[in-house]
């Protein structure tokens, strides 16, 4: 469904004439705003705007809305399930050019940026403060973006996704208003929640164009460790009991026998190849230590072998190493080959038996997919090794896919942790909630009455 | 404005003929549940019910819906802002017989209740288990209430409040339908946060029946400290430092010189009269000692004295006991008067101020009111000390209040840090929000159409 030309076309003219060579329809351009990295296919949006304020984006949505037209925000387009596709055409706001960091406040530990500041250039921003933003979801995604989709990572154990870290926001309305979803105060009762409304709505219900997010303290220490495992279980017992003693682990990250071959293979490693953990300890000096030796003591009653830590920044990210390479290692795998990255999350206890029977899957499957986890959420990713050109792979790994999301929901899971629903887990979304799925729309309909903003995202038309 | 006779008569019927003696038009039992403990004047239910299961309050809310009549949800009545006043009168939904823990997962570190239950009371079924659950709001308040006025306390600092604490909910909503709003995993990405929707909103948009919290390991060690300051600026920036630093303190209380007057008279105890620090660490044996004692140099450093702690039980409490008895203490400062409870929360770079210049309005003022605040998240509280029958001292309270929480907002603040809205908040939560007010209005609408979920509270009629 396209957005008919006699809507369109006056409605580009009016931009132009606003936007000059701020608005593009240049074939390249429109493509890669509607395509992301993955293997959903991309759907151009017509025309892409490049805003620079709030009050623009004000302005671009309020004509859309006169014209009946979808607008797709777009951050770095590093989402994960054709979230800025353009289904049925319509204007692609591009916050890029928005990236100022508006004000650090070291006192109360929060920034107020422009949405298309990223992470990485937040934290650069902040190199001097001692503070830090630690949510990280891999790619160096921009905060609008990151608030739009929920985004989490490696640190959240520790310090919580965007859910927990996004004070404030400023968003345009479908209708163009621009709102405020609170105040900067670390808590508040004061009426129906609309930041964690806004968090994670993937642009279905306004833009965003600002985020307050909260920072952290550096720690004044940290160290890393690295264990192996004789079977995924004595490694998730170990996330468990780690959890559980109180320690407060700053990262804890799961990666299986396949992942470490893959690692050890591209950067040249002699890790075992066995389940592994890789932790990080943030604290004081002594906590970092006090930290470590519980956890070592924990792995070897659970049966962990070849624990090595480090506390020096180089022998950390030696040892880290394998986490970081996960990704490129995994696609050097199977050279050509394209991935299709995937998560669920489930309640720890159910974490090993879901990992478990995804393998047994995987086992028996004409494709393979190496698994990396951020355990001690009992989040874990796959990555699906295919050919793009071979749809037989693409229905393959289309079929392991449903059966682990599914089996994430019998187990009491979700069918995402953080990658989110975009256009590619609709039917997953619905599958989980149920009778709920029509609160949403009610929402949405409430919110977006004339279904503008990133349509058939999340809900379906 | 009432329920006509003629919707009400066949709905109260009905109601006896399914509940026999669950459901009460006493008019001493209505008069209980549809007043508060604090000034705001009371309003009677036309019927109570005694609900036992989630299915009956679906049964009781899809009759009320079909007789357009209001359904006001009740746990224990400790809430402080009217929530529970039948201002259009109506059904009371009693779930304090919804008081069973339906489970618990040490491995997940998470237990699902029944609405009714109490906080104590499932932390005294926890009490073999090495967990707790952390939110105390003072009350012992049931689990549907705090979440639904997303309650907070003392430990929110480090703990989080009922936002962060609460995974899942079930809800009745305003047409009979049961939903859940998320499932057991710690994170999700999954479409909108519903489960933050209906944390805070007061019974507005259904009836939560059931709560899945997080729960938290013991801490190995714990310890107290008390510290007082030559100002509440002092008090202030050791705070501000305290967090800074990377401190994870489990609970930081301000209590003012008034406060530790009345306490010392009403406990004989021999504190400072002057702005006092509470702490409390929670740990390791070695990490508590070393937080003390980080706390003990920053304020050293910043004019503290007398600084004074403890790791053993009994020493504990009685450090803190100036807090434990700071309400009643407060109350006795003048025999006779109600106490008026009320709350603001600012960014903590702003709170010294905030405070300073309240207290300044107070020094004016006709009426005493002791403070008392969780500093560590900018929160703190007042309790007006009026006189029931002078009108002249509740008019003063009404200007003291409005001036403070008008200044809290002029200083990026929220109208209440805990309290919630209920109908005594309403103006001040429009000059909170402003425009986007509307956007909860149009949430309200959508879910509930008839207004029928306790109509009046955070958005008027």
């Amino acid at each position: 469904m396209a957005v008919p030309a006699e809507r369109l076309q006056p409605l580009i003219a009016i931009l132009r004439g606003r936007f000059g060579d701020r608005l593009s329809t240049a074939a390249a351009v429109r493509r890669h705003h509607g395509k992301d990295l993955t293997f959903h296919p991309g759907h151009d949006p017509d025309a892409v705007v490049f805003a620079e304020t709030t009050a623009e984006v004000s302005e671009i949505v309020a004509a859309c809305a006169a014209h009946g037209t979808p607008v797709i925000p777009f951050g770095t387009g590093t989402s994960l399930e054709g979230h800025i596709a353009a289904l049925e055409g319509g204007v692609c706001i591009d916050l890029s050019r928005m990236n100022r960091v508006l004000r650090v406040s070291a006192a109360d530990m929060d920034a107020t940026v422009e949405a298309g500041v990223t992470r990485k250039q937040l934290n650069e921003h902040l190199r001097a403060t001692g503070l830090f933003f630690p949510v990280d979801p891999g790619a160096d995604a921009s905060l609008g973006g990151m608030a739009a989709t929920r985004a989490s990572g490696t640190n959240a154990v520790r310090y919580g996704t965007m859910r927990e870290n996004v004070l404030n926001l400023t968003v345009v309305l479908p209708d163009g208003r621009v709102v405020h979803t609170a105040r900067r105060s670390r808590k508040s009762a004061a009426g129906y929640d609309l930041t964690r409304l806004m968090v994670g709505s993937e642009g279905t219900l306004g833009v965003i164009t600002e985020v307050t997010v909260r920072l952290h303290g550096l720690p004044e220490a940290v160290s890393a460790a690295v264990c192996s495992y004789p079977s995924i279980d004595a490694a998730v017992d170990t996330v468990i009991a780690t959890i559980q003693g109180g320690v407060p682990v700053a990262r804890i990250e799961l990666l299986d026998a396949l992942t470490m071959a893959a690692v050890n293979r591209y950067s040249q490693l002699d890790y075992a190849l066995a389940p592994t953990l890789l932790f990080e300890f943030h604290g004081s000096e002594r906590g970092v230590v006090e930290q470590t030796e519980t956890v070592q003591a924990i792995s070897a009653e659970l049966g962990g072998s070849d624990f090595r830590w480090a506390t020096r920044p180089e022998e950390r990210s030696r040892l880290w190493q394998a986490r970081h390479d996960a990704y490129f290692a995994t696609l050097a795998l199977r050279p050509g080959a394209q991935g299709w990255a995937t998560d669920v999350c489930v309640p720890i206890s159910r974490l090993a038996e879901c990992v478990r029977e995804t393998m047994q899957d995987l086992a028996g499957a004409s494709i393979i997919a190496p698994l990396v986890g951020h355990v001690g959420d009992g989040n874990f990713h796959l990555v699906y090794l295919i050919h793009p050109d071979r749809p037989e792979e693409l229905a393959e790994a289309t079929r392991l896919n449903e059966r682990m999301v599914m089996r994430a929901l019998a187990l009491e899971g979700t069918c995402t942790g953080e990658h989110g629903i975009g256009y590619g887990k609709i039917a997953f979304l619905e599958a989980e909630h149920g009778d709920a799925i029509s609160v949403m729309r009610a929402i949405k309909r409430a919110i977006d009455p004339g279904n503008i903003m990133n349509p058939g995202k999340i809900l379906r038309r």
